[in-house]
C-alpha cells in the first residue's frame, strides 16, 4: 500500500480528496492535516465519511514531524499559501501532488499579474508537470512535481485543446465558465450565504477570470474569459465561442474530438441533436471524474462545450487520476463513480 | 408625514422594514441605524432599494443624538441586545416597534427558559402589546409599546388560535415549523453556505423551538415544537397536528375559520380539495403581508397548516400593519404586494 | 375606468398581466380567456391571487361575443398562434397589445429563418410599435399596434443599444443570455420537471438563439447569441461582449448609459467595484419592472450586462408601462414594486 | 454471473437499478424494458450511464420472449401495473423483486384502503418477504419473491422499530416525512415543474400517507403520517414524533439504536449535540446506500429521526442489497459509494 498524506484536508477539495483515497484499494491515508481542526475527527467536517474511517485531523507541522511516514503529500491549501514552502514539501515526500494554483502558470511575470503578487519560488516554476492526464501522460508516469489545473482551466483546456491541436480554430477563444457554490470554499464569507447565493447569476469575473491564462498557455490561442457563479453546488461548465478555421466542417470538429478521446476513459463526446441532455450538463456528473465535451457549429462559428465537477476532474478526482497514471495502476482504480441522474 | 427611526437596520428584517417604510405614503423614514454600516449608503446591503432611495445608514448612537427627529421608533435588532437599553428607547420616541424576542413572552421565567440567560428588564415585559392586528387590533390602536411575534410563532399563532378559541381542540398541539434561509438573518456562519444548505432538511430545533412558549401563551395550549429548515430563502410554513374535541366534524374547523377571518385584509383561508397549492404555500407569498391557513381534517384528527413570508408577515410587514392599525390607518397602505406565481 | 381583455390569460406571462392589471388604478380588466380553464376561476391557476378578483376565465371565442365591452386587447398567446388572427383582433379592440413573438422581426424573410414558418399576415408586420418606452416613448403614445419584445431580447437591446448608438461598438455583439425555468412556460414536458432542471447549466441554444434577430434589427450591430436555463425560476441576464471602438475609454461607456437612461424610471446603471451586487442580477428583480443595466471594460474589450424579471419587464411589466405611456399615465402607475432582498 | 432483467427501467427507480447492476462484479444485465423507449439506449433517458454501457430498452413482451435468458426480474413499474401479472412473473424467473406497491402490505383491506383500489392476487400477498435486511435477513437468504419497502416506509422503519421492538415507545407515532422531487417519479405533470416545485413546502398528503400502513405493519404501532415536497431531488427524511415508555432514559434510547444496528453495514447512528449535520440529513445520502437515523429526547418526549436517498436505499439500493443477501454476496457489494459533501 501507498503511504499519503494530505495537506489542508478540511476544506472541499480537502474532503473529496479523503473520499477518494480512503476508497481506493492501493493507497492508506496516514495523514490529514487542518490547523483548524487538529484533533478532532474527518468526519466532522466531512459528514459523508462517517463510518468510512475514524482518522482525526493532525496540525500542519504534523507533515514535518512525520516526515517519512508517507510516501506521496497531497497539498490542498488555498492559493499563495503552498509556494512559500514548497522547497520543503519537496523533501518531505517522493512525490508532491498540489492542488493550489501556485504552480500551474509557467511564467512568473504571467502568475504575477493574475494572482496580482509576486511568485515566491519561481525557480520551481518549470519543474512542475501538469496534472491532466490526458493531455501529459506520458510525463506524468515519472512525474514527482504535479500541479493539477484549476476546475475550469481543466474544463476549458480538454474543451478546446482538440481543435487548438488540430489547427481548426481562428482567433481568439471566448469563454464563459458557470459554477456552482463549492467553487467558493468552505471559509466563504456572506455573500456566499444560502439566501445571498440561491438563484443567483453572478458575474463574479466580467471579465479576465484567473484561469484564463492557464488555457492560454495549454492551447497557445488568445483566450478571453468570464465567470458567472450559478445555482447548483457542483459543476462547472464551459462555454466556448470559436470561429472556424476556413473550410472546416462539422465533420471535421466531430473527429477532431473523436480522435483526441477515442480512448480516455474519463472524456466523453457528447453532441446530440436534441434532449436536454444534448450537450454537457455539469448537473449529471456530481461525484463523477467525468469531463463531458461537446460542441455546436453554425456556419463558420461554433459553441464548445465543457463539463465537469469542479471538485472531482476539476480538482481531487483529477489528482487521484494522475497517482494512478504515475504508479501505473489502471486510471480508474477508485474513480469508479459514475454520476447520478436525475439528482 | 409620520417620521420614523429604524435601529438595527442592515439585517434582513431592517432592510424589508426599509422597504416598506420607503413604499409607504404617510411616514418619511428619517433615520437608519447600524454600526457596521454606519455611513454607508442603504442600498449597498440593500440592493433591491437602489433608485429608490439616498439615505445613509448613521450610527447607532444616533438615535439619541437625533432624538426629537422622529416619532416611531422600530427596533429590528438581534435577541438579547434590547431589553437592556429598553427603558432608555421608551424615552426617546413616543412609540416603540419591538421585532426582537426580548419582550415577546410575560413572563420572566419562561424567558429565562427559553432563551437561556435572565432577562434584564422583567418590569418591562407585561407593558408590551403583542403586535398582531388579527387578534389584538383594539389594544394595538392606543399602544405605545408594541413586541411583534416572531415569524414561526405568528404563522402558528394565527393557525391554531381560531379552532383553541372555540373548543374545537383536544389536548396538546404539535408543530413541525419548516423555515427558509433567510431566517437565519445576514451574520450567519458557515453552516449556512449555500453549498450547506442548499437542497437540506435541517432538523435544527428536533425539539422544543423558542417559539412554542409564544405560541402556547397566545393559544393557551401545550404545544410541542420542532423545526426544520429547508430550501427557500424566504418563507415559514407551520404544520400543526391536533385531536379534535369530541363530536367535532370539518365544517366546524371551517366555520371557525371563516368567522375569525372573514374581514381580515392579510389572512385568507386555503383549504381545497386538490391542486398543488389547495393548502397554504409560503412560495407564493414572498414579499406580501399574507398569512395563508388551512386544514385537513381525518376523523378525530387534523393537520392545521399556516404559511407566511418570515421576513413580512412574520416580521417587518406585520410591524408595519401594526403601525398602520396604532395611527388609525386603513391597513393594507403600504403593503399592498399580492406575491408571486410562478415565484 | 379603461376596459381591458387579456387574452392567453392562463400561462405565466398572463397571469402576470392579470396581477398587474388588477392592481392598476386606472383600469378595469373585464375578460380574461383561456380555453383550458373556461369556466374556472382565475385564482386557479395563479393562486397568489387568490382574494384579490372572483374573475373567472372565458373561452377564447369570447373575445368576439364580447366585442366591444373592452377598449385594449393583450394577446398573450404562444407564438404562431396569434399573427393568423390579428386582423380581426385589430377590429376588435382600438388598442391591441401583443406579447407574442409574431410581431417583433419587421422583416418577414428574417421572420421565416428564426421561427421556421412563413409568416401569415406579412403585411401588418410594418405596423407595428415595438413596446419598449425606453427606445419608442414618442411612437408610443399614439400606437393603437404595439410588439412588446421578447425577454432576453429586452434585456438585450436596453443593454447594446446606448453604445451601439453612440458609435462605442466596433463589430459583433456575443451574447450568452441565461434563464430561470419560467422562461419554459406552463405547459412544459417533462425536460423541465423540477428533477430534470434543478440545478441544470442547459445550453438549450448553443446557438442562434431567436432573440438575436430582434437585438440585431434594434442595434443595427450582427448579434451571435447563446442561451443557458439556469436554476432560478423567474430572471433574464445578458452578458454581452463586444469590442470597443477605437479610443473608447470606460468613462466613454458610463457617459453613454448615463446620458441615455438618466430619466429612465425603470432602468438603473449598476456598474460598482465590489460586492455580490456590483454588476446586474435578476434574483433581486423579481416581480419587479426594472432592467439593470452595467459593465466592466478591460482595455479595448467589454462585458455589458443586462438583467430583468423575464415575465416582467421581459414581458407583462413592460406591457403594462407601453399602456400607460398610450395613455398619458405616469409610466410607474401599477409597477411601483421595488424587488425583494434577499429572495 | 448472475442474468438479471429490469422491468419498467426507463423511470428515476428503473435508472438506479440499472446503475446498480451495470456497475455490480457479479451481475449481468441481459434485459432492460420500457414501452416507451423501446429500441431506444438506455443511455438516453439515463444520461449518467453514458460510457457505461451500450444496452437498448426491449418492449415489455420481451420479457416472455427471452424467459430462460435471465434468473432473477427486478420489476420496477408504477403501482397497481404489476399485481395482475404477478403470478405470470413468477414463472418467468427464479427470483422476483418487485420494487412496486402492490405487494407490501399482508393484509388485502389494508391495501384496499390505501390504494382505493381491490388487490388483484390476494393470494399472493402473504407470499413476499419484505426487502429489508436489517429486519428479515435470514428471511432473504432463501426467499424468491421479495417486496421492496416504500421509501418513506423504509425510512420510517428503520428508524422506529429499535424503539418500538424494545418497548420503549407508549402510544402512537406521529410521521412528517419530507420528499425530493424524483419521488413524484418521471411522468409526472404540470404541477411538478421546476417552476411550481422549486422552493416548495408542499404539504401533499396531510393526513394518512400510504406509506403509514407499512409503517404501522412492520412496527405493529399506530401511525399517522403527513407527507411534505420540499426542494431538493433525492432524499426522503422521516421526523417521527413519539413518547416514551414510563421510565425512558436517553441512555435507553441510544443503546436501542446501537444494538439494533452495531452491525449493520448501511445504516448509521447519528445523533451528535451540535453541528449542522448532527441529525440524519438526506442531502449527504444522494447516491448512497446508508439509512441514517438519530434521536433527540426532551423529557418523555423524543423526535425519532431517519434520512436516506430515496431512490437508493428507498428503492433500487436496497434491492440490490436484498440480492447480495440472496445469494450469499458480502452485502456491500456494487454499493460502496458514500455520498458527497458538499452537494
Amino acid at each position: 500500500m501507498l503511504r499519503v498524506a494530505v495537506a489542508g484536508a478540511s476544506g472541499y477539495i480537502g474532503g473529496e480528496l479523503l473520499r477518494l483515497l480512503l476508497g481506493h484499494p492501493r493507497v492508506e491515508t496516514v495523514l490529514a492535516t487542518s490547523n483548524t481542526f487538529a484533533g478532532r475527527r474527518v468526519d466532522g467536517p466531512h459528514p459523508n465519511l462517517r463510518g468510512r474511517t475514524d482518522l482525526s485531523f493532525a496540525a500542519h507541522d504534523a507533515l514535518e514531524e512525520r516526515a517519512g511516514s508517507y510516501d506521496v503529500l497531497f497539498l490542498a491549501m488555498p492559493h499563495k499559501q503552498t509556494m512559500g514552502r514548497m522547497a520543503r514539501y519537496l523533501e518531505l515526500a517522493g512525490t508532491v501532488i498540489d492542488l493550489s494554483g501556485d504552480f500551474r502558470l509557467r511564467d512568473a511575470e504571467v502568475f504575477a499579474d493574475y494572482y496580482e503578487t509576486a511568485h515566491t519560488a519561481p525557480g520551481l516554476l518549470g519543474s512542475f508537470t501538469t496534472g491532466l492526464p490526458e493531455w501529459h501522460r506520458d510525463e506524468l508516469r515519472s512525474a514527482d512535481r504535479i500541479s493539477v489545473p484549476g476546475c475550469m482551466a481543466a474544463a476549458g483546456i480538454l474543451t478546446v485543446r482538440p481543435l487548438a491541436g488540430a489547427g481548426l480554430i481562428d482567433g481568439p477563444v471566448d469563454i464563459d465558465a458557470r459554477t456552482g457554490s463549492s467553487g467558493s470554499g468552505v471559509s466563504a464569507g456572506s455573500s456566499n450565504l444560502h439566501a445571498e447565493r440561491s438563484g443567483a447569476m453572478r458575474l463574479f469575473a466580467p471579465t479576465r477570470h484567473r484561469h484564463e491564462a492557464e488555457i492560454a498557455q495549454a492551447t497557445g490561442l488568445p483566450v478571453r474569459m468570464t465567470a458567472t457563479g450559478v445555482e447548483a453546488v457542483r459543476g462547472v461548465q464551459v462555454l466556448c465561442r470559436v470561429r472556424l478555421a476556413e473550410g472546416t466542417r462539422e465533420a471535421d470538429v466531430r473527429s477532431a474530438y473523436r480522435e483526441a478521446y477515442a480512448d480516455e476513459p474519463f472524456v466523453r463526446v457528447v453532441a446530440h441533436k436534441r434532449g436536454a441532455y444534448r450537450l454537457p450538463e455539469p448537473k449529471i456528473l456530481a461525484g463523477s471524474n467525468f469531463c463531458d465535451v461537446g460542441f455546436a457549429v453554425d456556419g463558420a462559428r461554433a459553441s464548445l462545450v465543457g463539463a465537469l465537477d469542479n471538485l472531482v476532474k476539476g480538482g481531487s478526482g483529477n489528482a487521484v487520476q494522475c497517482l494512478n497514471v504515475r504508479f501505473g495502476w489502471p486510471e480508474e482504480t477508485g474513480l469508479e463513480f459514475t454520476g447520478l441522474h436525475p439528482n
